[in-house]
């Protein structure tokens, strides 16, 4: 059986990007497997304090805490199912992909959903949240808040990459979903699950990529709250 | 024979980006060809008039105007040569990487290179080159590339996703190097040809990269000046 460790705000909400990879990695293999919430203050107690970030997978013996290693992991475990990556080319456009999703969508989402995700998270999460991101940024969360326009406008303009993709492709993998859509739609995840759902126009193509990408495995990403337990 | 046009400064230096995918494309499936250098002037005159930008492509009775149709029409023109597209997830890729590149890295390139591209133009080019990105800026070239300090800082950071691939591959495009390479190789020759050397530092894997590429197809993109004339 395998576990996931996942952080977890109210109504149990999965709100990590970095969890939502390998939640759609696991349905894509077809794998079951079962969801631990954790929150900021018990991340240190998952498989006996070896990690301080989620995900963390354990599947029997192994346990593995970065989404890129778990996902090469169950490609190299499980070879008999549908495959995440396909090959050397593949694993190359998806670690592109993860970099562009950290340096370029990650900023403008972290301000947009700022008071979103505060607003899903437990209390003790709350005033954690709010620390570390105020001596981050300098200004009081809701002062970040109010420049949410701004980078709602840089976020259009960072995503043309996955635009021109989605002129020619169904999928940004090619013919079919794979890991490179998953990795580029766990960004967006992130802000639908609390509660951000006019990020994107619905005449705009990565929308509808998005729902496509929600719509997959008996739309296991469609709960507006919360990971899909088990397959 | 193929015939490929291209912009063209002083001293033969072949300096589009776009112009520069192709070349590279030629090589890869190893094409003979042959360069017809234009200027902004005689843009308008290629092939009866019906381009306005470069490159444009005449093989045989073919004649094509964008560098990605072109470089697909050459893997399906001539399949038993190398590929330089793996399917559609490998197109996919390459589109992805080719908006990067125009939306990512174009733009700080564009003022890092302003004195540089004008330097090596022919007289009637500097006039119209000026006058256009004077237009696009608002302001003189000379106080454009007083800019170009922060936008070389800039160009770093948007370099990162480049280097979280090269972290584990050595090529783009994965085990070899294919169009994924090219295309963004392309960008940063841009500014090596017209004379930019220190874009990066030596012990950056972008530079590293970057020479490996320049030493392909018996260093073909190693020459200070002037595209390749044959494979």
């Amino acid at each position: 059986m395998i576990t996931i460790y996942s952080l977890c705000g109210k109504d149990d909400i999965h709100y990590s990007p970095h969890v939502w990879k390998v939640i759609m990695a696991l349905h894509h293999k077809g794998l079951s497997f079962d969801v631990v919430p954790v929150d900021f203050s018990t991340i240190r107690d998952i498989e006996g304090g070896a990690f301080n970030s989620v995900p963390v997978l354990r599947d029997g013996d192994r346990v593995i805490g970065d989404s890129f290693e778990i996902c090469t992991y169950l490609d190299a475990a499980y070879p008999d199912a549908p495959a995440l990556f396909a090959g050397a080319g593949s694993e190359a456009q998806v670690r592109f992909l993860e970099s562009y999703c950290l340096t370029a969508l990650h900023p403008p989402l972290a301000v947009i959903a700022v008071m979103a995700m505060h607003d899903i998270m437990h209390p003790g999460d709350q005033a954690y949240f709010r620390a570390k991101r105020e001596e981050r940024f300098g200004v009081s969360i809701e002062a970040l808040a109010e420049t949410a326009p701004a980078e709602r406008a840089r976020l259009q303009e960072r995503l043309a990459p996955v635009r021109a993709v989605l002129t020619h492709h169904h999928w940004l993998a090619g013919d079919a979903p794979a890991m490179a859509d998953y990795v580029v739609f766990s960004a967006l995840q992130w802000c639908w699950v609390v509660g951000l759902r006019d990020l994107l126009s619905p005449d705009d193509s990565v929308a509808q990529w998005f729902s496509r990408c929600q719509a997959l495995f008996g739309g296991a990403a469609q709960k507006p709250a919360g990971a899909p337990r088990g397959a």
